[in-house]
């Protein structure tokens, strides 16, 4: 266990961030501690990272949401003298396993993704104010922001150089944010992505590159302008923060993990980990004040934590397990009630918040490269958003009629407005409208049963769960589902969810994890990238990569 | 050179197709020659297929739009008694370059969405009459044809078994075509993907794998039926065809190809092809008439099929020119006259099938994962849908100014209704819409522009090549733009390009060559499919894939 990579953290433990409160505006300092790496074998020098100082970032903007809701402006800093971020630390990826640098990656892109939609979800914009060489991810970074201003003093430079230097792709959303989202010429983009030493100054805002570039001696008066402006803008809500508390777990040795709302059961020989979620045990707050006062004790705030928590655990530590299979128990009833306290004052700014953090925990799932199943079964809790996991996972089993010895209450799913469109997938549809692309009239059918327990049967005729099986059939059938699945290569598992899951229009989220992605996993894979004489493994020896010049 | 793999073909060399034209309806068979394979170590057992197989069918599909065009649908059928197609070849695939794979992939997937796309733009409707299994490669064709027929004798499959079998992906639109095309829901996607028997009957019509079973009794003549029924919806046009008369072309031993609009010089030291393309010496045909008659002798066509075939020949062929260079020479306004004969005539079938396979070729181009760049120089014929080969391309160089010794006419760019959307690209915009995706303004402007032959100087303000250089630094700066780019990693080039050059909305096409494909590479590259102990080198062995089951 001593290699396991905890995603938890607060501000007490920061090593790399440093952020100033100010009113409405926090700045937000990248001070990397060189020493601080993760592993062995590389120092964190230049503002570059690894994902340890990903996880406090990550921390930081899920807290800016949280506890300082105030804050309407994050202005992106660095701590350092000359170097604004040299980009994801090259040792770190040269030495890290094809799994670890991929989900690096997704996890980032997470966070990045997480920075960008601030703005529009909680009225929280991210400005770079960049001073000094910003590289590779430390651009990517700087792309997520929604607004990029740059020092004009003829050295400061924003780049992307991984392909000539290090023969992989800007793949943390980089190219995608260039074509999509700056929606930079691509010839331009293509001359940018092969130059190691950058733009700076005029062309680079000539090329979109950057929104502003101010001259160094005003460049700090003119950020702290443009945050106050910014600022103003998206106007001033009073709302005070509450306390994200640590989250109450147990790691055992074996793999399990229990959390307050979920345990986690991982089978290391079977190749599948266990996620059992209790639903609440008691009713909702009385009123949104209470919803307030219980902070991150709510129990749909605490189980939100707790599953974030332990996908990402899953995901890193965890490699082994190829087929997540939810499950739960509990009373769907009280669950809704739960889920409805938060719809109902969606105009409250925490109640908000939550449904936000629910949004982005599905999209994790979603994007999540493991095989997934949920079994519906007797006494489990399925409903509104807990069901929403049912369309995110690969495939659903679901108990029909009375099993012997088996006195819970009979498996149901229930929708909720959760399930219609509150919680979109990176697509920008809903889950069920994405599984009904080809069914419009069985959608209209399903929309119709909001609020009504559904049985197997009902379920079934709705196109809502795969398979369903009686007393009979269903330990049979489970079991031979779960063993087949582990029996297959992991690899094509991964290529066909990522093609299966996400059918229907695209948008820069699903360019950025489908196709940006895909093409970087392939090419971490090439000897070119991370072979021996690779360009990855050379760099810093001042011995260039050497290359098999066969195009595919 | 004995490697060498032709492109061209025609009827009186086919050994794995057969087709009866009868009256508005053809019937294609595949009956593949087990013996036929491109390369020796393997035999072509129960219709599954080589690139060779496929070069066939690519030449049936353009023979039948322009020496058939009376046809309205195409059955197609097998030739075999108890099996339909296994899809492609799993031994050639075991014992292929990952460069070929990947390359016959692609071409197969373009022959594809010429069999789709046939019934839109040509009113040629593709339907396939499926008796005995079909499998892989063998369905995707399938789904590439606009209507499916099973029959229901209780043994007939459709199967997409690579994911259990072989662990890589149907990676010939296969994924792509079942969650868009077909809109399956996405858990019986992943069901019908990971098991190896495949769906028979009702379940494949319940699951919209199919348009319609059929008991074997009345197979034959239902088909026979829907295919009078599709013909006499589609119309019947009186068109007579024009022959595909043999390219002229002769390839020298060090790479050169010469054909009778275009030659193509390989430097196999550098890493580069430049394709140098000759304008026509003489104004187009008096009128569509005379256009008819000169058939495929007729500049336009000529150019079309020798460019296509020189694209094709260095892909497989060439698989160290990593860059392709596009030149031209000739007079621009002699060229333009040809085209607007085209567009003049666009209501005429041929002149309509030489822009559609315009269409075709240029999204070819847009695709190859080589690095391209056009040099737009002094005496070139940059015009209309050459022109457009500048926005295909990754960069454009174009000469600024008079040059010392150089006495040809000053270089220009002219752009007709090719540029402005007669020939979108896979992503359905055109290629300067996509180029001007954030500059609206530029395109309005660029629009205006049409028929006005531009110099550097205008060219270079409304954006459409990358740089100019005078007669001081052109040679210089092309010469360093060569060979910097021979020296990047062609993986980090093709992943790159591939991200790069399809900004803007997303569509099936764009999918399948952007994720699908970049899954598929991936897959190639791992050790659980191609390494000694996986699943594609094993199988037939009776010995299964070894996998590492860790998780990326």
């Amino acid at each position: 266990m001593s290699d396991m990579i905890d995603f938890e953290t607060d501000p007490s433990q920061y090593r790399h961030w440093r952020v100033e409160y100010d009113g409405d505006v926090a700045q937000l300092f990248m001070d990397v501690d060189e020493n601080g790496g993760l592993f062995d074998g590389y120092d964190l020098k230049l503002n570059s990272y690894d994902l340890g100082v990903d996880i406090e970032l990550a921390d930081i903007v899920q807290r800016m949401r949280f506890e300082h809701p105030e804050i309407r402006v994050v202005v992106l800093k660095s701590g350092k003298d000359k170097v604004f971020c040299a980009g994801a630390n090259i040792r770190m990826l040269a030495g890290a396993a094809h799994a670890h640098k991929v989900n690096f990656c997704k996890f980032t892109n997470e966070t990045r993704n997480a920075i960008e939609n601030a703005e529009f979800e909680s009225g929280q914009k991210y400005v770079a104010a960049i001073k000094g060489a910003c590289a590779g991810g430390g651009f990517e970074l700087a792309l997520a922001c929604n607004h990029i201003m740059l020092v004009d003093d003829g050295a400061s430079t924003v780049a992307l150089p991984e392909v000539p230097l290090l023969a992989v792709l800007p793949g943390t959303g980089g190219l995608t944010r260039l074509t999509d989202k700056r929606q930079v010429r691509r010839d331009l983009c293509d001359v940018f992505c092969a130059m190691e030493e950058g733009v700076r100054g005029a062309r680079a805002l000539d090329w979109r590159l950057v929104d502003e570039i101010v001259s160094n001696s005003k460049f700090n008066d003119v950020v702290d302008e443009r945050a106050a402006k910014f600022a103003s803008e998206l106007g001033k809500p009073s709302h005070v923060g509450i306390a994200l508390t640590p989250l109450q777990k147990t790691i055992a040795e074996e793999g399990s993990v229990h959390y307050s709302t979920l345990t986690v059961e991982v089978d290391r020989i079977g190749g599948t980990a266990t996620l059992m979620i209790n639903g609440p045990d008691t009713a909702p707050p009385a009123n949104i004040d209470d919803f307030v006062k219980a902070g991150s004790d709510s129990y749909m705030l605490r189980l939100a934590r707790e599953l974030d928590d332990a996908i990402l655990h899953l995901r890193l530590n965890e490699r082994e397990a190829g087929l997540l299979i939810f499950r739960s128990q509990g009373d769907p009833a009280t669950l809704l009630e739960h889920e409805e306290q938060l719809h109902k004052n969606s105009g409250h700014w925490l109640a908000n918040e939550v449904l936000l953090y629910w949004k982005r925990i599905l999209k994790r799932v979603d994007v999540t490269s493991r095989s997934m199943a949920a079994l519906v079964e007797h006494g489990s809790c399925f409903a509104g958003l807990l069901a929403e996991l049912l369309f995110s996972v690969d495939r659903t089993y679901m108990m029909e009629g009375e099993f012997e010895g088996n006195n819970r209450h009979i498996a149901s799913i229930t929708l909720s407005s959760s399930n219609l469109g509150t919680m979109p997938m990176a697509n920008g549809l809903s889950r069920l409208a994405t599984r009904f692309l080809g069914e419009p009239e069985t959608l209209t059918a399903v929309e119709t049963s909001v609020g009504t327990p559904l049985d197997a049967n009902a379920a079934s005729n709705h196109g809502l769960v795969t398979f369903t099986y009686d007393d009979v059939d269903w330990e049979d059938e489970v079991r031979i589902f779960i063993e087949e699945r582990a029996s297959f290569s992991p690899d094509a598992m991964t290529g066909m969810e990522a093609n299966l899951r996400f059918a229907g229009p695209e948008t820069m989220e699903t360019r950025i994890f489908g196709r940006l992605t895909a093409w970087q996993n392939w090419i971490f894979q090439r000897p070119n990238a991370a072979g021996e004489q690779g360009a990855l493994q050379r760099y810093g020896t001042g011995v260039r990569g050497k290359y098999n010049m066969e195009r595919v």
